[in-house]
């Protein structure tokens, strides 16, 4: 399933995309795409939905971000080989983890706004795991039964933010704005095997960003394995894992980085594809 | 006002300490003491009531944590000019900000469970600041404007999980229960200078840390506004403002760690007690 969530910001309503990419209205059945309605039970309640007698929504809403009410935003950093060696990075011990706010998150299609004074605002493409059930002390072998789907993140980031303001990754990441998630939620059953999918970010048509998530240096596996030992993870926590080669501070020869009316697009395979418009505060 | 939320974890019902010290039931004002209760309008709204007219509530209930629905869990690391020289760090140029897991909030009376294999996990009383109106690149001046009112933090610490497990304090500060938020939200209007409040935390009954609010590197309305350039800080959202000396990592000759059966007592001039039990996940 492919579910999403429709509609102004605040108000989104939940919704799915059927097999002949008709968005149709879920909020006769959930209230929301969220914690409570992403376990193995729920998720199994609609697909036993007949879909063709669901709502078809007219026209063509704003999509929100896939998950509401996300109390974690759990990201993992430097955890593509092929990045790394790009860096010259040490390749780390155990994931790196920091947070992003979870008021940075939007829609996929949401324009991205740097703050005022942002000069070095940059792009990675990532991909989000969407924890389903309650993840405590969880084995490898068990992680991936507690993911509900995947989805698409672009882990915007605020270079000197990140890393001149002393210390701390995650003033550079939590900007208002910096973590459009979606469009859809695609259910786990869907995806398959989470270490093969190939990614890419174009800026302004020019890609800029290519890989594939079998180069990650810890699976998915390994890391809500890994977390769990360290808290619980709750049901509509999100977990983004980490960005291939090809962001703007390693650009060479020169760093590139975002500026107004830039156009991001994003894709990751088989969970669609996001569009940002770079805009500025005054 | 002192606002609280006492009940069963979960499903807390928002309460309020008359000056008498008993507590009264507030479930017929208003749902909960979060974001959209902590406007100054609405907490004009509370100060209204006859207090004497609330039903007082029977017994001895947990208090949970003072504000429901926390957004995000701000934490400004290394701001005590006098932990700074006792721990021979540098004064940082901007405040250090990383985020604890909203997950890791209990009540000022819960107990604080080390995660398995925990050998590290330490104490830090810190002044709490709930943030009552939407704050948007607000100045230093307009900062304490935004502040609904101030509370006791126990920013508990896994050392090793912090600094030994790579990269970002994050994962050593967000374990479940690593948060004790409470007891009271005493409002802003009770608490006058935020920069003038003693402090202190005992293990086993010796006083370990003392402090004074004064000796912030970066005060309240500095942070805020700081914060506010980066991100928008929302109703409910809370900044814990780090830690004065005394923490066990710092000890000599040896540093000191909790282990199972220690009990804290953390205390903020105005802000009331936290007491804790620790106890370790088998």
């Amino acid at each position: 399933m492919k579910l999403v969530r429709y509609g102004a910001p605040g108000s989104e309503k939940p919704g799915l995309i059927d097999p002949d990419g008709t968005l149709r209205d879920l909020s006769g059945v959930i209230a929301d795409v969220e914690g409570s309605t992403l376990g193995d039970a729920a998720l199994d309640k609609l697909r036993d939905l007949n879909v063709t007698s669901l709502p078809a929504v007219d026209g063509d809403p704003r999509l929100g971000a896939c998950v509401g009410s996300i109390g974690k935003f759990l990201c993992i950093g430097l955890n593509y080989s092929d990045h790394a060696a790009e860096t010259g990075a040490d390749i780390p011990e155990h994931p790196i983890l920091f947070f992003k706010a979870n008021s940075a998150i939007v829609g996929a299609y949401d324009d991205v706004v740097m703050p005022r004074g942002s000069t070095h605002t940059d792009w990675e493409v990532e991909l989000g795991v969407v924890i389903g059930s309650e993840a405590k002390y969880v084995s490898e072998a068990d992680a991936l039964n507690h993911v509900a789907g995947y989805c698409v993140v672009n882990d915007v980031s605020e270079r000197h933010f990140q890393t001149k303001l002393t210390g701390q990754w995650t003033k550079g990441k939590s900007c208002d704005t910096f973590g459009p998630t979606g469009p859809w939620l695609v259910t786990r059953d869907e995806v398959g095997d989470p270490q093969n999918l190939a990614m890419s970010l174009d800026v302004n048509g020019k890609r800029m960003q290519t890989g594939n998530t079998s180069t990650m240096i810890f699976t998915v596996a390994q890391i809500i394995s890994h977390l769990s030992q360290l808290m619980t993870l709750h049901p509509g926590d999100v977990i983004t894992t980490g960005t291939p080669p090809g962001v703007g501070m390693g650009m060479k020869p020169e760093p590139v980085y975002l500026k107004k009316g830039d156009v991001m697009e994003l894709e990751i395979e088989g969970l669609g594809r996001q569009r940002q418009t770079v805009d500025q505060d005054a």
